[in-house]
């Protein structure tokens, strides 16, 4: 099941939505008595998950009246504002590279344990959305990264019951601007400015069952035979595999939960996989992004996450 | 004007009070008509404060029937649950001693301009809360600092205008898990493990008029010669003063809010004032905390954040 925030007008806050064959429906009229925003609906998602799978398969309800098509509405980030955002820096290529670039080595202690940072909560948007260049960068760059929802609140979870915490997936553009990020790290902290400016999230969450197929489970948890792509202006930058990834979600949640409780809404950022950034291409090879590029993110079976930069 | 979020039974939600006199008073009781909770209160605060000032001095209020009286409630962190939390790193003194203690160097960047790292906004406790040691650390410390409280959404807000966003001041305790913390910073991001589990604030929120005698303007905002302390099972750690910080609370509003909308309840901490935790101080001389250890924050005007650590 695909689980979308949209609205129909600019000024309108957004509801949630069912998505299927190009067409959203709004998820209270479809089911009667469920909450209207999907924050809502997360924090009792156990009771409302099998409601929405009784729906039925798409087919079903898919040809009732109601629905509006997808190039009718905006879609917002799935979940408009997470309760908080951790991104997490789990693909081992990723770090590799980025600090062979700097002239660095590996860090011996990336292999211990999923290290992350929190990030700003309060500055998601969703596919389509415009990005603004922050005014004091001119190394701005994309992520392409894997988010994780949260749907059940727990502390201390344990990686073989981290699955049952997971609402879905969604394709994540962790908007970076290198050269705030490069000065603020030197103080040991962050990164913050780099990062607080955007982040974006969809085009919609996808639930777990959507993915079965292509589930490699194993004991530390599962990774996905995903492929994800990256285009700048039609132009193919990125492309690896989620099943790539050296630590699965489960770790990262047993990570994140340790003595600190987690919540509906939570938003899990994978890091960038292998090849996923200008920054690790080379900026040698690519420029930085400028305004009018239009950044297409895409993962396999979640979609494709499109944004435009302008300019403040 | 002190506000506070108190509970009388706990499981009822907190609410927002004044307090004053040892008391505390209802705010909807007080001013009908008000928000129920501070973060709602200070979503429209604007509107709300003027009417707060007029209910008058508080001798003409603090006479009337509803006050409870302080050890009849349980009092929470000022702001429950804050939209997002900054923590700089603003007291020359700290970074200093704390970086000289591992044989490092001051930063040269540090001058260049304020840093922060987000943290987690889902983990804020009141005075009197009982702080649970994370299970893998042996290193617990605390870390004296003031919290700046926004009343008012705004973007790229200049040094000059950056009082108008400031709802009021706390007693914030950045607790700090001294060990995961140097683990995770190797890899470059953070801290996060090594400080998500606990933040405490309190006892209250003092609008920026309770300091005004203590003010001390200057061209990059205001800093306040207020006497700030530290105590470890009655015995004081710490001393220091508001006024010795380097960045002012303006200058890290500045900062923050460039590219990057700041909303009403978000919260930004000082960082540490100089010999404001036990790192600094030096492990050799003091035992890191311990269950049972009572610790006591206090800042004049601002009041006393006691908190008491139990093992989980």
């Amino acid at each position: 099941m695909k689980l979308a925030s949209y609205r129909r007008f600019g000024n309108e806050r957004y509801r949630a939505g069912v998505v299927a064959d190009q067409k959203v429906w709004d998820l209270a009229q479809l089911l009667p008595g469920a909450p209207d925003s999907i924050s809502v609906l997360l924090e009792d998602w156990e009771r409302w998950r099998p409601q929405l799978f009784e729906l039925g398969d798409e087919p079903v309800w898919s040809n009732r009246a109601g629905g509006m098509f997808l190039n009718e509405v905006t879609l917002g980030s799935p979940i408009p504002r997470p309760s908080s955002f951790r991104d997490f820096y789990a693909f081992e290529a990723h770090v590799k590279t980025a600090r062979a670039k700097r002239g660095l080595d590996m860090i011996p202690e990336w292999y211990d344990f999923p290290v992350f940072y929190f990030s700003n909560a309060a500055a998601f948007s969703g596919t389509e959305a415009v990005i603004r260049r922050p005014k004091a960068t001119q190394w701005l760059d994309f992520e392409l990264e894997i988010a994780c929802v949260i749907g059940k609140e727990g502390i201390d979870i344990p990686v073989d019951r981290a699955a049952e915490y997971i609402a879905g997936y969604a394709v994540l553009n962790d908007w970076s601007a290198r050269d705030l990020q490069r000065e603020e790290v030197k103080v040991g902290l962050g990164p913050a400015k780099g990062k607080d400016f955007a982040t974006s999230m969809g085009p919609w969450l996808v639930t777990p069952e959507e993915l079965e197929d292509r589930k490699l489970p194993g004991p530390q948890g599962n990774r996905y035979d995903l492929t994800m792509t990256a285009r700048v202006n039609g132009i193919e930058y990125s492309r690896g595999n989620f099943r790539d990834i050296h630590y699965t979600f489960a770790q990262m949640i047993a990570r994140a939960s340790a003595d600190c409780p987690l919540y509906p809404g939570d938003v899990i950022g994978s890091g960038t996989v292998g090849t996923g950034c200008i920054l690790e291409l080379g900026a040698d090879r690519y420029d930085w992004l400028k305004p009018g590029d239009v950044v297409e993110l895409e993962v396999e079976r979640l979609g494709v996450l499109r944004n435009r930069i302008c300019d403040l």
